[in-house]
């Protein structure tokens, strides 16, 4: 039977034979479709490339990227934690232990093995409850989609004339309705995926780092970069396979209704983004619950280290990192990923490429992705095996290297692909004007506008949150006058940090939207993207390191071994602001391409501000994020303040735990952070969902489009300066602790009125940098997304409060 | 030679007898303008008053609201402040004095005076010097007017065929640019007079308002309430008889030429508001700078409490309410009414009333406003005359029903006035559309959704800064873990109070759009300035009760007395909160009126965000409020910090200053506000005066249009959060201290962990509220109005950069 089909594939592969596969191999069902393809294709090939080519290199790449991750994972494996004495020992140096008194090594690595495990325990049930509520929400909301799309053509079955050109036939709504839940259901499990391979990886490797850094700082270094890259590699491979096969899966169905083929894959990015939307809320409810908890009663008030064993928050607070800035950040850059590729094949396949069903030039968007997985994997060897990290001074340098090189290299690969991948000339369609006569080299400047605007806003934002700079100089230097000028001159440089971001993005989006229009702000989105291996890499190594400096502390680490830990989590506050300002650009430039994907499916020319109804959506879009934002602050305060008490409940009630005779109950605070984080992820979330369908059903899609102009336009602002001013105050704060210059010195040490201010400041900027700020991304991203894929419905039956009012 | 100029005024009032006239007496000059307009006018008045009516009640409603604010000031002046002993101790509770050992009222009351004095000097001494500069830049902008505008005709002295109806004639540009440059400087010279007036008469009662105090609590409201409406009644009337002499006096020259004649006009705005931006950002500099600098030594470290004499920085910062709160904020809402007024003027001048020269039509806004002045002057005498306040507790009832009352009969006012100054049926040109025809009884809607949505936004506001609510009090209660919680929940209670002012703008705005398109949006905004006398009032109120607490401190007053004006200013917060709603509220009708009459006189049909060089302009748009509030809130930081340094060094090298033997040095620290401020207000005056002529110049119309709705929309939401937040910080210290309820009394009392809490949110939010926040009002203003005047110049010379890209 199988053999049968692989041999008549053309038979199998038209609109009527859109039965499932009951293959039971994920491998043969590849393979057939991919031989059914090529039986299919005809050789009319306007590109350099085949697609025969093309149809081999993206699962290539995305194997390779697979491989590579794998390699990596074993290589952090070989550290090993807790395998018996001889196997731990080998390698770091003996005179470390000589220096501390009673430090018994073995007992040492035992209790980061102990804490590694509960570290990792109770990310994994975090996870695992989020995944539940997650479960329900994808349920009900994939029958919402279903109804919704469906809907619009009366549910019918019957395959119709296509509006574009009437003489071919387009599949029915109701099938677009299923394929857009399938896609849907296929981005949110995937995100998932994302997501938990990222905490496994990283709590895998927390620990390891730790013990590395007793050999030295370079050792602990390449271990949490590894475990990053373990994440960015998985990551990016699996998001670009898994939308490849179901790109060509669907098309089984669609035959040559490219459109309906592409408008429906783009539920893979609205899937993505939901659950990227609970995992950035909830998780960065728990970690900021967790970590404000810790400080107020440990540090302010008990005036304990951080990450003290004696905290009763500090194992919430090691999970929190985990479920926030691994999971969450995974899940959100996923879904910018999946999001800018669902974007681009929409507007391309209503384009030439689509109508002359050009399959390479169709997959250009892929073709960046993978490309990009190879440069990244280039540039991660550079920074694992060319440059070997000796001292601390080399660990900022070393990652900001990571990111001009793959934007080099990048550059590179872009012109390549432009030009074996894009015939020379083509249309992009745009509603109600001319359609945009493109040359492929212009491409390459859009991909390459998005690329080095996603550099710029790297540098800039290193500058404003890294304490090698003055603004951050500055904002320590205010804390002399206490926590409200600390307050006050940290808003205000967050503030100041938008400006050249938003101008970087401002030319990237004049310069890609001139060449290209819509198609060219999608595709500089995915050029920014196309290193988000790299990207990932550097970003997660900042909580692997932020966790290993915990486990030192509590494990009772020598003073060498935690000095290390902390500098690099302090490289890691900075690459975790770097990797959030690629999150919120990205963002920009992939609401802004959705946007333009939505006007385009909802048949909108003009977006004109000076009507009322677009003018008010935009007001009231640009105060979304303000909403928004109001909610999850006020949600991690909340949850801060049940911490708080329960912290000062047991350091109160439990005997001998300030002297460290008897553990703490870390478990109800596990408890408390996760209660919480669930609770309270969801009115934000609903206030993100349920606005764009509200929006379109009653005011139609003018309004709508209105409205998501307004919330991109709003949101990345705060975002940029939620993000950089909790950067920059966490740092002013470690740069007051480190006392690495006479200024840094002058203003503590530990414990002292400067310190205090500044605790305050990193206090505050918790939940800006790590709850409100990087969720916004996905507010701008989801909603645009959203009214994306819920475009067909709006323009049929949105609008109905207007309609009523007869305006 | 004067009789026989009155005898003939056909003769002199056509175009050709453009002379000006040699009259030394402006009120013979207003006179002989008024019969001479009468003889022109033809009796073919489409509506139920005639001409003659309108120009007898415009004059007549400014006359009656300068007499009365005459009449206030005179009751005001009947406290005597050290006239002898015998004249200041009648009428108050003997008893009071018996209370405080040692307390001799002579030598209290003879302080009072002492204070008020330099506080009045001080404001007086700043604002000169303030004005200097304003001169100074002044005189540069009016040469980049003339020569920007006069260039755009090529400096011609002809007379042109007009372009709506080419067979009139229409004058020169350069009389446009002469015109518009001479509306400019009248514009500045009356809101400099407004600000000064207002910091003359609040320096005036504040001193008044402390020895009233001590007879009682509604005595000390009545005269800090009546000084209040000094300044709102003569600025309102003020603003009105300046502009209706100005449009009188240009159309001498203009004749039949209404086009020019208006758009010339809006020089007025742009002068208004250039003066109110320096006067905002200036004095905000000034007063937070003295304010935080005098509670960071004063309170926090030094535990003494506010506005203690011994404070070097005591009288700065009383300086700096009048300055800052008094003159910046008058010359702030001048602004706005000079602005919607001149985009009202402007959109309807091409518009039928234009067309049909319809005067009683024309002056529409004009009579909304004087209407509003005998409204206010009615709902005055409610809160002087027939409710008698007589505890604390009724102070905010009382200034709340205030906008009730003044809301209610203002409604039936509209209604009056649409139905006698309108004709029944008339239309609004709209650049690119059809021509909208409206009825009389639709701008009764327009007019009535600003009105109402101020109420609305007042309300709100008072909802989430006074302390009478859960919201501040649940501020209050974060103060318990600390700074930073109270910080974060601060930032949240801010972003919250968004919502609704904004969905009741957005209300309104679209109710007035659909209505009558952006003639609708001027005259709603025109609604919600219609009750401006009786907003200023309340808002003034303020700062003179903020400066009459100051008094009683400096001056050893009674601990009751300084307990009843703690009350009213604690009342002030929240109406100073609820001024500046109005302020933004209107602001942000104002700049969307301007912005529509802008891409109306610029010839644009469309902003369509979905085009490159609109979205652009949008985005970066949106990011200019944040780049403004970097600088404004770093200047406040930067000043506040040299004011540490000034009053420690004082404190640390003045012997017996701390014991009050010695009084300190007050004038250095006035100096060190002013020289900051000075200094400081250049960068971001320049960054709102040069964006919209370098974006113009460089980028043309369209990109100036997509910034100015970016600006807008973004810059509302921050200006309604920080003045909220800010609001709200500064009522749940006040809560704390006033120790009101066992809740309150158990977070006390001053000097406790959550009372110091409290006052570094406090201090954050100082510059919030009274510095960056409101300015941002005038940001979104001042672009738009600025455009508008440079729009000829934009439209004919504009977007060089695009152009030699030949995009």
């Amino acid at each position: 039977m199988r053999i049968d089909r692989a041999l008549k594939p053309l038979l199998f592969c038209t609109p009527s034979s859109s039965s499932s596969s009951s293959s039971s191999s994920l491998l043969f069902v590849y393979f057939w479709v991919w031989f059914c393809w090529r039986w299919e294709r005809s050789a009319m090939a306007a590109t350099l490339l085949s697609a025969l080519l093309v149809e081999i290199l993206i699962p290539v790449a995305a194997l390779i990227g697979m491989v590579f991750a794998l390699i990596q994972w074993f290589l952090v494996s070989r550290v090993s934690v807790g395998g018996g004495q001889a196997s731990i020992n080998n390698g770091y140096d003996q005179s470390l232990l000589d220096d501390e008194e009673g430090y018994d090594d073995a007992e040492a690595v035992a209790l980061c093995a102990e804490i590694q495990n509960a570290i990792s325990e109770g990310a994994e049930s975090f996870l695992i409850t989020e995944y539940q509520y997650l479960g329900i929400f994808m349920a009900v909301f994939s029958v919402f989609i279903f109804l919704f799309l469906g809907s619009v053509g009366g549910f019918s079955t019957k395959w119709v004339s296509c509006k574009a050109n009437p003489s071919e036939l387009c599949a029915p709504p109701l099938a677009n309705a299923l394929f857009s839940t399938v896609a849907f259901i296929l981005g949110a499990l995937t995100s998932t995926l994302s997501g938990y391979l990222g905490m496994k990886i990283a709590t895998y490797a927390n620990a390891r780092t730790t013990l590395e850094a007793r050999k030295g700082v370079g050792e602990a270094f390449i271990v949490a970069f590894r475990a990053g890259s373990v994440m960015g590699f998985l990551l990016a491979a699996n998001g670009l396979i898994v939308l490849f096969i179901a790109i060509v899966l669907f098309k089984l169905y669609y035959g040559n209704d490219w459109t309906g083929l592409y408008e429906s894959i783009a539920g893979y990015g609205l899937g993505g983004s939901s659950v990227a939307l609970f995992g950035r809320v909830g998780g960065g409810i728990y970690t900021k619950a967790a970590d404000v908890g810790a400080d107020l009663v440990g540090k302010v008030e008990r005036n304990i280290p951080e990450d003290d064993p004696r905290n009763p928050a500090v194992i919430a607070d090691n999970v929190g990192d985990n479920v926030g800035d691994i999971a969450g950040m995974g899940a959100d850059l996923f879904g910018s990923f999946a999001e800018s590729s669902c974007a681009a094949l929409v507007v391309s396949s209503i384009s030439s490429f689509g109508a002359d069903r050009d399959f390479v030039a169709m997959s250009f968007p892929l073709l960046i992705s993978s490309a990009g997985i190879v440069v990244c994997l280039i540039t991660t060897i550079f920074a694992t095996d060319l440059f070997v990290i000796k001292s601390v001074k080399e660990i900022e340098p070393s990652l900001k290297r990571q990111l001009v090189i793959s934007t080099v290299l990048m550059t590179l690969a872009i012109a390549a692909v432009c030009y074996l991948a894009l015939p020379s000339t083509f249309t992009i369609n745009v509603v109600g004007h001319q359609p945009k006569v493109v040359k492929n080299w212009k491409l390459f400047f859009c991909v390459g506008s998005g690329l080095w605007a996603g550099l710029i806003i790297g540098y800039t934002t290193e500058y404003f949150t890294s304490n090698a700079y003055q603004p951050v100089r500055d904002v320590a230097d205010s804390c002399r006058t206490g926590a409200a000028t600390n307050v006050i001159f940290g808003l205000a440089l967050g503030y100041k940090s938008v400006i050249i971001p938003v101008l970087a993005i401002a030319v990237a989006i004049f310069l890609s939207f001139s060449l290209a229009a819509m198609y060219g702000i999608a595709v500089a989105a995915l050029g920014m993207l196309s290193t988000l291996a790299t990207g990932l890499a550097i970003d997660a190594y900042g909580p692997i390191s932020d966790n290993a400096g915990g486990i030192a502390e509590m494990a009772g680490m020598p003073h060498k071994v935690r000095e290390r830990t902390d500098a690099l989590d302090a490289a890691g506050n900075t690459t975790a602001a770097i990797g959030k300002g690629f999150a919120i650009g990205s963002a920009a430039l992939v609401s802004l391409a959705l946007f333009g994907a939505f006007v385009s499916r909802a048949g909108i020319a003009v977006v004109d501000v000076i009507q009322p109804k677009e003018f008010v959506g935009l007001i009231v879009g640009a105060m979304l994020p303000y909403w928004f934002s109001a909610m999850t602050m006020k949600s991690v305060g909340k949850a801060a303040l049940a911490m708080v008490e329960e912290v000062r409940r047991q350091f109160n009630t439990i005997p001998g735990l300030m002297e460290g005779t008897v553990k703490p109950d870390y478990k109800r605070c596990v408890k408390i952070s996760t209660d919480a984080s669930l609770r309270e992820m969801i009115p934000p979330g609903a206030l993100v969902m349920l606005t764009p369908l509200i929006v379109g059903t009653l005011f139609g899609s003018s309004t709508l489009a209105g409205l998501l102009a307004g919330a991109l336009v709003s949101g990345v602002q705060i975002a940029i300066s939620a993000s950089n001013t909790g950067g920059a105050w966490d740092n002013a704060k470690k740069y007051i602790e480190a006392g690495a210059s006479d200024h840094a010195r002058s203003l503590g040490p530990k414990g002292s009125d400067a310190h205090k201010a500044a605790v305050i400041g990193d206090t505050v900027g918790d939940p800006l940098k790590d709850t409100s700020g990087p969720s916004l991304n996905i507010l701008i991203k989801l909603m645009a997304v959203e009214s994306l894929v819920f475009a067909p419905f709006f323009a049929a039956h949105g609008g109905i409060f207007f309609k009523w009012l007869n305006i």
